[in-house]
C-alpha cells in the first residue's frame, strides 16, 4: 500500500463512521424518535455533520488526496476510493463550515416539519422552512459551479452525472412525445378494469405479513436487514450487512406491497456490494439513477409481471382469504396494472409515472432558475396536475407535501426516477435475450435474475458510473428507446391496441 | 463566560455529540440491528469512542481544563462540567487509546454473544469473550488505581463514590444479618399466598398496552420518550427530550409490568434533569445508585403499594378481563408482593432482591480480586444460590447468563441496585412525614409525589453526588436502618407476623 494512502485511510474511516452515525439518526428520526427530541438531536447531527465536514477539508487531508492522485502503484479500488475522496473535497471546500452545519442541522428539524405539516394538511407551516432549504441548495450550488454552470445543473449533476438540463430537456421532451398521445389513446378505450377489490379492509399485521414475505421472496435478506414504519418509505444503509427498508400500510393492499417491493430493490442493491468496498467512498450504489432503476426494475418489471405472480398469488390469497379468494390471478395481475391518471406519484402505474415526475421537473426548474416563489408552489403543483394529468389535489397532503424530497434538500433527485425506469426498461430488453425471464420468473426463481444484477450492477458500488454500467452490461449506451418501446407494448397488449394502432 | 471555558465549550459539545451517537448504536444494537450487522457496526463504534477518546485526551482539551479549574469566576452549572471533565480525563488518560477502542468494540460485539449465549443456554460460546471483558476491565482498573487502591475498589467507586469494599462489606453484612434471619421465620410460616393467576395466557399486545398505560400512569411522557422491546430491559437516554425504556414480555405479567414501571423510573429521572445540564458531562442522573434508587422507588415504593392499585386496578381487569375478572384487589397486591425465593433478580420480591445482589457483589470480588476462573461461574453461581436462596437453577440462561451488565464490563455495577433500595427507603420515611404519601396514590394523583423527586433529586442531574442529595433530601447521612425498617414493617403486615415476633 502506498504511504499516502496508508496515511488516508484512516481519516477516511473516521468520515465513515461520522457519516454511518449521521444516517442512523436519520432513520431513528424518520422510523421512532420521540416528537420533541427534535432540536436536541439537530445539535448532535450537526456536530456529527461537521466532524464529517472539517475532515474532508483538513488541509492535510487534501493533500494527501493529492499525492495518492499521483501515485501509480494503487488498486482499482484504492484509486476509485480516492477519486471519490477529491469529489467530495470539491463538493464541500466550496461551502463554508457553518453553512454547511446550519443546513444540516435544518433538515434535521425540516423533516419532521414536513411530516407534520403533511399530516395535517397544512403546507403554511412548512413554507418558511422550505425557502430556507431552498436558499442554502441555491447558495451550495452557486458556490459549487463552474463557470457559466447553471445552478440546477450543478445539482442535477450531484445525482446524476452528464444528465444536465438539455439533456433532460430532450429525454423529457421524447417521453412526453410519445407518451402522451399513447395515455390519451389508451384512455379514450375506457376499457374498464375492475380493481376496486384492491381497496378495502387489510388488516396492518397482514400487510406486514405480506409485505415480509414478498421482500424476502424477491431476495431481501433480513438476517442483515429491517424494515420498519414511516411517513414516506424510504431505504438506508450503515453497510452491506445493515440495510433498512420501510413502508406504510393504508386501505390500499396494492400500495404497500409494491412499495416494499420496490424498497427491496435499493436494498438488494445495497446488501449485493462488494465486501471490500462496504463502509469506504465507493461502498454505495453508482447513481440515484442506477438506484431507482433497481427499485423499479423489482418493483415493476419483475413484480408487476404476470409471471412473477403465477407461482405466488396464491401465497396472497392465503394471507388475504376473505379479501382474495374470489378475485383470479389474471384479475388481480390487471388490476395491479390498470393505467389510472392519479395524485400520488409512489402509487402511479408505470405508464403515467414519468409524468408525476415531468411536473416535478419543470417545478424544480421554475424553483432554481426562475426564482418561483414558494407561496406559489401549491397553485402551480395543482394547475399542473389538472394540465397533465386532468386531475386537480383537494389538499396538499395529496398534492406538493406528498413527498419527503424537498424537505431533506433533494432537488435534482426527482429526475433520477424517470432515468432508472429507462435504465431498467434497456437492462431488460438485454437480459430477456440472454436468459429465459419469464419462465425463471414463472417457477419461481428469482435468483438467477438478481444474481445476474449483482453480477453486473450491485457489486461494484461506486467504481463504475451509472453510463458505464449500463454499456458494458447492454452493449449499448443510454437510450430512452426501449423504455417508450416496453410500456407500449405492455400497455398496448393489456389494453388490446392492435400493433398498428400502436405505432 | 471565561475565555478557557468559551475554548472549551465547542470541544466537550463534540465530545457529547461522539458519545450521544454512541448510545443511539447501543440502543440500536439492543433492539433493532440485524444479526449479521455486528463486526461491521462495531467498527464505527469503535471509531465514535475513539474520537470521544481523542478530545478528552488532547493536551488542548486538558490545560484549558486545567485553567478553568482555577477560574473563580465560572457559574456553578460551567464548575460542576469543569469538575466532571477533570474526571473524566483522569480515567481515560490512563488507558491507552488503542486499547480503549478495542474494548469499545469488543462490547458491541459481547452484548449480542451474551443475548445469544442466553438463547442458546450456552455459557461456553460466552466465556471466552467474558475473560477478554474481565481482562480488559482489571486492565484498566490497574491504570486507574490510586496507590495501593484494590482493583474491585476502583471498579466500585466509578458507579459510588465513597462506598468501597469496606462500607459495602459492613452494608452487606447487617442486611444479611437482619434479613436472613426474618427471611427465614416469613419462610417457616408457610402463608400461603395464591399468585398462579399471574401466569398464563397474556397475549404480548395487551400486555404492551398496559406497559404504555402505566408507564403513562406514573409520569412516563411518551413525546419525549419511547418504548421498546429487548433481551434484557434497559433505560437509556440521548437527552432530556429523548428517554427510551425497554421491556420484554413473557407470560407472566407482573414481569413486564413492573419491569415497565421500574424503566420508567429511571426514565422520569433522565427526563426531569434541567434544561441547561442535558448534553453536558452534568447532565445525567447523579449516580448509578441514584439512578436504581428512582428506579426501585417507582417499582416498589410506588408500584407495589396497596394504595397505587386502588384507583388503577380495575384498568388492569379491563385489559386482562378474562384473566382477572375474578381476581380481587387485595388478592392482586399481595401477589405481586408474595415473597418466594426464586432464580431470576429482575423478577425478585423486594425482600429476596438483596441477596440476589450479594449473590453478585461476592463473585465479582472473587472475580477480580481472588482470580476466580470464568469456567467456574455456572457452578459457583448454582451453589451461592443454592446456599441463600435454597434453590439451583437448571441451566444458565436463569443463572449466570441471566443479566446483561458482565457483556458490558460493568463490574461493580450491581451493588448500587442495593444501595438504591436504600436510598429509596431511607427517602420515603422523609417523604411521609411531609405528605399524605399513601392518599395521593390513592387519589391517583402521583404528580405530587413524582414532582418531589423532580425537584429535590432529578433536576440536579450530576450538580451533586447521590450522598449531598440524600443529606440535603432527608437531612440525614445514609443509613441502611429505614431500609430494614421498611421490609420488616412491609412483610411482616403481610405475612401477619405481631410487632414482638418482628423484632
Amino acid at each position: 500500500m502506498s504511504k499516502s494512502y496508508e496515511a488516508l485511510k484512516p481519516l477516511l474511516e473516521k468520515a465513515m463512521a461520522y457519516q454511518t452515525a449521521k444516517i442512523l439518526f436519520e432513520w431513528d428520526n424518520e422510523t421512532l424518535a420521540p416528537e420533541a427530541a427534535g432540536p436536541y438531536t439537530s445539535k448532535v447531527v450537526g456536530t456529527l455533520s461537521d466532524s464529517y465536514f472539517h475532515i474532508i477539508t483538513d488541509p492535510e487531508f487534501q493533500s494527501l488526496v493529492n499525492e495518492c492522485k499521483k501515485e501509480k502503484g494503487l488498486a482499482e479500488v484504492e484509486a476509485a476510493i480516492v477519486r471519490e475522496a477529491a469529489e467530495e473535497i470539491e463538493e464541500l471546500e466550496k461551502v463554508p463550515a457553518e453553512e454547511y452545519r446550519a443546513f444540516s442541522e435544518l433538515v434535521s428539524e425540516s423533516t419532521r416539519s414536513w411530516a407534520k405539516a403533511k399530516k395535517d394538511q397544512d403546507f403554511e407551516s412548512f413554507a418558511p422552512i422550505l425557502k430556507k432549504i431552498i436558499d442554502y441548495q441555491k447558495k451550495f450550488a452557486k458556490y459549487r459551479a463552474k463557470d457559466g454552470q447553471k445552478l440546477y445543473d450543478v445539482m442535477l449533476d450531484t445525482y446524476e452525472k452528464g444528465f444536465d438540463m438539455e439533456t433532460l430537456d430532450r429525454f423529457f421532451g421524447e417521453l412526453k412525445e410519445e407518451l402522451v398521445p399513447f395515455l390519451k389513446e389508451l384512455m379514450d378505450r375506457k376499457k374498464d378494469i375492475d380493481d376496486s377489490f384492491l381497496t378495502g379492509d387489510y388488516p396492518e399485521e397482514k400487510q406486514e405479513q405480506a409485505a415480509r414475505f414478498f421482500a424476502e421472496y424477491v431476495g431481501f435478506d433480513f438476517d442483515k436487514g429491517v424494515l420498519a414504519v414511516s411517513a414516506h418509505p424510504f431505504t438506508t444503509n450503515l453497510h452491506n450487512h445493515d440495510v433498512r427498508i420501510t413502508t406504510h400500510y393504508s386501505d390500499r393492499v396494492d400500495s404497500s406491497l409494491f412499495s416494499v417491493i420496490h424498497e427491496a430493490g435499493h436494498g438488494i442493491y445495497e446488501l449485493g456490494i462488494r465486501d471490500d468496498l462496504t463502509q469506504t467512498l465507493v461502498g454505495q450504489g453508482a447513481s440515484m439513477g442506477m438506484h431507482e432503476s433497481q427499485s423499479r426494475f423489482f418493483e415493476n418489471i419483475i413484480g408487476r409481471n404476470p409471471a412473477f405472480w403465477e407461482p405466488v398469488y396464491t401465497k396472497l390469497q392465503e394471507i388475504f382469504p376473505e379479501q382474495l379468494k374470489s378475485v383470479m390471478l389474471e384479475q388481480f395481475v390487471k388490476a395491479v396494472n390498470k393505467v389510472e391518471p392519479g395524485l400520488i406519484r409512489t402509487e402511479a402505474d408505470e405508464l403515467t409515472y414519468s409524468l408525476h415526475v415531468l411536473i416535478r421537473y419543470e417545478i424544480e426548474k421554475q424553483l432554481i432558475e426562475e426564482d418561483l416563489s414558494v407561496d406559489e408552489l401549491p397553485k402551480l403543483w395543482a394547475d399542473k396536475y389538472e394540465e397533465y394529468l386532468g386531475i386537480r389535489p383537494e389538499n396538499v397532503s395529496e398534492g406538493v407535501l406528498q413527498d419527503i424530497h424537498w424537505s431533506q434538500g433533494s432537488f435534482g433527485y426527482f429526475p433520477s426516477y424517470a432515468l432508472g425506469s429507462a435504465f431498467g426498461a434497456q437492462m431488460y430488453a438485454f437480459m430477456k435475450k440472454h436468459m429465459d425471464f419469464d419462465g425463471l420468473l414463472k417457477k419461481g426463481d428469482i435468483s438467477a435474475i438478481r444474481e445476474y444484477l449483482r453480477e453486473h450492477i450491485h457489486q461494484y458500488g461506486k467504481l463504475k458510473t451509472s453510463r458505464e454500467i449500463l454499456k458494458e452490461m447492454t452493449g449499448e449506451d443510454f437510450t430512452p428507446k426501449y423504455y417508450i418501446q416496453y410500456l407500449k407494448d405492455k400497455y398496448g397488449a393489456l389494453y388490446g391496441l392492435t400493433g398498428s394502432e400502436r405505432r
